[in-house]
C-alpha cells in the first residue's frame, strides 16, 4: 500500500474505504456493517469517458443530499470525497471508468444501544472499467422491455430520490423479464403509473413529444441531461404521469443512465415499436448526447497525475 | 487459517464465506458484490442459548423458502448449511450466540450480460456474542414504542416472508422513534393496520385475547413459538388485522424475535399501558418462553468438538 502505482492489480480498479486505498480485489465490507446487513447506505455513481467525469458536481450533490436524507454524516467533506474520486480514477489509470461512491451506516460498538444513531458513517468509492447496463449490440437493435408485475416500493416506504440499493423490487422485475424473453424491465407504482427501471430512468415518445414519469424515481442525472438536450433540439419534454397504457402505446421508448447514456427501445410488452430498431427521436438525443460528451460538455478532466502527490 | 483453534480471535465470532472458515473480523463482503450493491441476498438468524440452537431446523427450512423465493441457488445443501452454522458455534466457542446465514447474488462474471441470472450464488455464515435487539434493562422496564409515519414497504414490492436487508423503512421507524423519545418503531401499510418493527414482529393483548398482525410481516419462529406457548397456557391467540387505533388502545404489547425471545413493552405514542412496566400475559409468556428453552424445548445441542473433526 505504500506504493500503490508498483501495484498493478489497481489496473483491475481501485478502491478507498473510510481512509484507506485498496486495489478493487479487496475492497470489502464487513459481514456485520448495518450498511450491508440493513442496506442502510446510500450511493452514486459518476462516469468518466474518455478521461473525463462528467457532471462531477450534479452527482456529488446528490450524493451529499442522500446522505442528508438518511441521516449518515460521514467525515470527508465533498471537495474531499471529489478528491477521492480522482484518486481511484488516476490510481486505476482507467480512461473510460464506472466510479461509484457510497456511504454506509457502520455499526453501534459493543455495549451501545442498537440504534444507527450510535453508528459512525463512512465512505467508500471505487473506479472500475466502464459496465454499460445495455451493451452496445442490444443499443443497437434497441432493448425489449416489459411492465412487470413486481411494484416499485413507494417513496411512502423508501424515498426513491436518495439513492439506495433496495433492488428486491427491480431484481424481480429482471427475472419476470427473463422469464418473458425480455432484455429489461419496468416497474408500476400502485396506481399503474409507470415509475423507472433497475438502474435508469424511462422516457416515452408520443405525438413528437418526450415524456418521463414525475413520481416514485430517482431524479436522474442523465435524465436531467436528456431533459436539457430536448431543449437544446426544441423537442417538447415534459416531466409528468405516465399511465402503463400509454406507455405500451409509445412510439418510441429509451431509457437513461450514468452507466450507458441513452439506451433505446424497441419492443415493449411484445409490442414491436416503428420498424423494431432504435426510433428516430431517440437516436438523434443518443447522438446529441455522446456529441456534446466529446465536445467537453460538464466534463471535468481527471487528474492522472494526483497519484504520486497524494500518496 | 490451517489451525483455526491456535487462533484466539475465533473468540469474538467465527464466520464462514463460500467454502472458507475465518475469525469475524476478517468476514466481508466485496464491495462490487450484488448482494451489497443491490442487497440481492436473503438471510435467517438462528439463536444459539447455553449451548443450544433453538428450532434450527425451523430456521434452515425457511432460509431455503426465502432462497426459493428470491431464485438464489447456492451449492451447500440444508445439511451442509447446518453444519457449517455448528462449525461457527464451534470455532467461536460461545455459548450464547447469534449465529447469521446469508445466502448472496454474487455478480455476473466480466463479459456476462449484466443479469442476475449469470452469478454464482453463495452462503455465508457467522457465528458472534448474542445479541439483545432489546437491553435486558429496558425489558425490564419495557420499550417505549411509537406507530412510525413510514410505511413498511407492502408485499407486492418486496415479499416479507422471505427475509430480507431492505430495512430503509425500519430504519427511518427507528430515527422516528429516536426523535420522539422512545426505543422502537412499529411501521404501518398503507390501509393503517400494524406490520412489523425493526427485526420483531408484535404482539397485542386486548381483552386478555392476544392478537398478531396476519400480513405484511415475516412468519417469525419466535412468533410461531408465541402462538404455541399461548396454546400451552389455555390464553386465545389470534393471528389478524391490527389496525393502529386498536394497537394504540392495547392493554399489552409486547415484540418477539430470535435475538431476544419476548420483549414487553410499557409504552405506545407517548401512552402508558398499565402501570407502566410489562403486562402480566406478557411477562407470563416471557417466562414460559425461558423455562421451556431452559428445558431443551427444540434445542440441538452444538457439537463443540466437531472443530477438529472437520478441519
Amino acid at each position: 500500500m505504500n506504493d500503490p502505482q508498483s501495484d498493478n492489480s489497481f489496473a483491475a480498479g481501485a478502491a478507498y474505504i473510510d481512509g484507506r486505498y485498496m486495489p478493487i480485489g479487496q475492497a470489502a465490507i464487513p459481514i456485520t456493517d448495518w450498511g450491508y446487513r440493513r442496506s442502510d447506505v446510500t450511493y452514486d455513481v459518476v462516469g468518466v469517458w474518455e478521461g473525463n467525469f462528467f457532471r462531477l458536481e450534479d452527482h456529488v450533490r446528490r450524493f451529499r443530499s442522500s446522505m442528508r436524507k438518511f441521516r449518515f454524516e460521514p467525515r470527508e467533506g465533498d471537495e474531499e470525497i471529489k478528491s477521492v474520486l480522482n484518486r481511484c480514477v488516476a490510481l486505476s489509470g482507467l480512461k473510460n471508468a464506472y466510479v461509484a461512491m457510497d456511504c454506509l451506516r457502520g455499526r453501534p460498538a459493543p455495549g451501545m444501544p442498537y440504534h444507527p444513531v450510535h453508528a459512525r458513517n463512512y465512505i467508500a468509492a471505487f473506479a472500475i472499467p466502464w459496465v454499460w447496463v445495455m451493451s452496445p449490440e442490444v443499443q443497437k437493435r434497441g432493448g425489449h422491455l416489459i411492465t412487470a408485475e413486481t411494484l416499485r416500493i413507494p417513496a411512502d416506504s423508501v424515498d426513491p430520490t436518495a439513492k439506495n440499493f433496495h433492488w428486491a423490487d427491480l431484481t424481480r422485475g429482471q427475472f419476470e423479464a427473463l422469464d418473458r424473453g425480455a432484455d429489461f424491465a419496468l416497474l408500476l407504482d400502485s396506481e399503474g403509473n409507470v415509475t423507472e427501471g433497475p438502474g435508469f430512468n424511462v422516457f416515452f415518445v408520443i405525438d413528437d413529444v418526450v415524456l418521463t414519469p414525475d413520481a416514485g424515481v430517482l431524479e436522474g442525472i442523465t435524465r436531467k441531461s436528456v431533459i436539457e438536450i430536448c431543449g437544446d433540439l426544441g423537442i417538447p419534454a415534459k416531466v409528468s404521469k405516465v399511465p402503463a397504457a400509454e406507455a405500451r402505446a409509445a412510439d418510441e421508448i429509451f431509457l437513461a443512465t450514468t452507466a450507458g447514456g441513452v439506451m433505446p427501445a424497441s419492443r415493449i410488452d411484445g409490442r414491436i415499436m416503428g420498424n423494431d430498431r432504435p426510433g428516430p427521436i431517440s437516436m438523434k438525443i443518443q447522438e446529441t448526447f455522446w456529441a456534446k460528451r466529446a465536445k467537453g460538455w460538464h466534463a471535468t478532466p481527471v487528474d492522472y497525475a494526483a497519484v504520486a502527490a497524494v500518496v
